[in-house]
């Protein structure tokens, strides 16, 4: 299928070529948007596998080469490469090519754009698509994992509107749906709705893992503790760089927690069933009517 | 579809006929091992729903009457409710009539046993079925729940073999897998991966809930936070009885976890991330390699 009304990608350049990159780039294919895709990154099986995958065209060893004639760059590595992509590409970035990142965190993705792309600022667009998977690589990626999913545009004030509306319609093509935030709003948002949840999940995983009766344990797991650590599995370098990247604003969510736990650990300690009861109904509440509003069809039978 | 070698239960009484009672109901209706099942319960609406839907063929008001002529009683309500019922049951109680129950924690549930039901201990056994569903009630009952799932038996030193055995052969003919575990041991280990992370999940989503800003939260959520809450759509009464119950237990573990937190928030307070990596890395390897083993085929495409 074409997409009504958008231009096709001359060159399409992919920083990164993870669940996240390599998915971009599929999906763009299947909307029939792109003529030639290179991917660059640190090593090269992942390239190779996304080569063999048919993500991208070919795999470029240097950003010169990568660079010359892209239209789109999409920088899709683990945020914590940012600010040194960022030098790299400078000298290289060429006038009308629009850049932009699937960055979980966006105040420390402005810091290294400003740092290092001050010079391209009208055309560097930051961007953060809300998807995942319990699995990363080339080999997880897909052309529908955006499908219905948010991402949220954080613009630069400095930011040319047609390099702006063009990212939109590229991600609109991609089937997401679109916003806009401050990238303040946006980080402490998502330290609160997924930064957090991830660091609780690793943290209960990695303490049981730890103990002598570890595999006990484990075998006595069921659904509940599937679903629970399921962003445990995620990409350890990438969840390392948004916790960093993000600290300030996920310290303050984890404080809020803590202080949440502290509450509840002291209506256990007493055993005050009526207020866990006050609390466990109205979490209850809140968590189901989001979801029924938020995945009004469930994706498995449980 | 009739299980070979196991005799049908002629009267089978449910008492708490939501998802866990119903299903076991539907199953043993389903396995063709069971003539007539009656329901019993505090409120009258899931009697009659359980009686359209099905799964009960009679709904009793009385003790003396349900438990007139049983073969097999299951206690099906939340745990808190277990030594009230105890001595309801106790003056009605027939011999040869085998009560089991189905409580997630087993230390409490024996305690209600000894002191109400000392006349039977040989026909009482304790079980835990490990299944549970995003809803509860009898609408959310059915026939497959405990399919390939766990049904822990934690035995007294004073029961009749043949009723454990009884016991047994009822929930394997549900498609169950059995295994016997000291009550002791089964309230740590559910502990630490049943009963910590609903109360985690709870605390985080009554935290968020009550924010200024709930509604941009949780309009920001996705996948990650949907599975990672998933638990905290349980039954609050449920799960009040239980972190009640076994709260022994779930304090050792939540302060367990509180200094993993406590650790986890130095690590980002410094900016350690090599220590950070570390963590989540070997969480995600522990969580990956237990998740491919326990769940072989993913139920959904996420």
């Amino acid at each position: 299928m074409s997409v009504a009304g958008v231009k096709k990608v001359g060159k399409l350049v992919i920083c990164g070529v993870g669940l996240i990159g390599g998915s971009f780039a599929l999906a763009l294919r299947q909307a029939g948007l792109v003529e030639h895709v290179v991917g660059i990154g640190r090593r090269p099986e992942p390239l190779a596998a996304a080569r063999e995958l048919g993500i991208i065209d070919e795999a470029a060893t240097d950003w010169a080469a990568a660079l010359a004639g892209a239209e789109l760059v999409l920088l899709a590595m683990p945020v914590g490469q940012m600010a040194a992509v960022a030098a790299a590409i400078a000298p290289h970035l060429q006038e009308g090519t629009i850049v932009t990142d699937a960055g979980s965190t966006k105040r420390d993705v402005i810091e290294a754009i400003y740092g290092h792309l001050d010079a391209h600022l009208a055309s560097v667009v930051p961007a953060h698509p809300i998807a995942g998977a319990e699995k990363s690589g080339p080999t997880a990626a897909r052309a529908d994992l955006y499908r219905q999913r948010k991402v949220v545009v954080t613009p630069l004030p400095e930011n040319n509107p047609a390099a702006v509306a063009r990212v939109r319609e590229l991600w609109a093509a991609c089937g997401a749906v679109l916003h806009e935030m401050s990238p303040q709003d946006h980080d402490r948002v998502f330290a609160a709705v997924s930064h957090l949840p991830h660091l609780l999940a690793f943290g209960l995983v990695h303490d049981l893992a730890g103990r002598a009766n570890a595999e006990q344990l484990f075998s006595y797991a069921a659904s509940g503790f599937r679903d629970f650590t399921r962003v445990a599995g995620s990409h350890p370098e990438m969840w390392r760089d948004i916790c960093i990247a993000n600290r300030q604003s996920l310290l303050a969510e984890l404080d809020a927690y803590l202080t949440e736990l502290a509450y509840l650990r002291a209506l256990l300690s007493e055993g005050n069933g009526p207020a866990l009861e006050r609390v466990f109904d109205a979490a209850s509440r809140a968590r189901n009517t989001w979801a029924d509003k938020a995945f009004p069809a469930p994706p498995s039978g449980e």
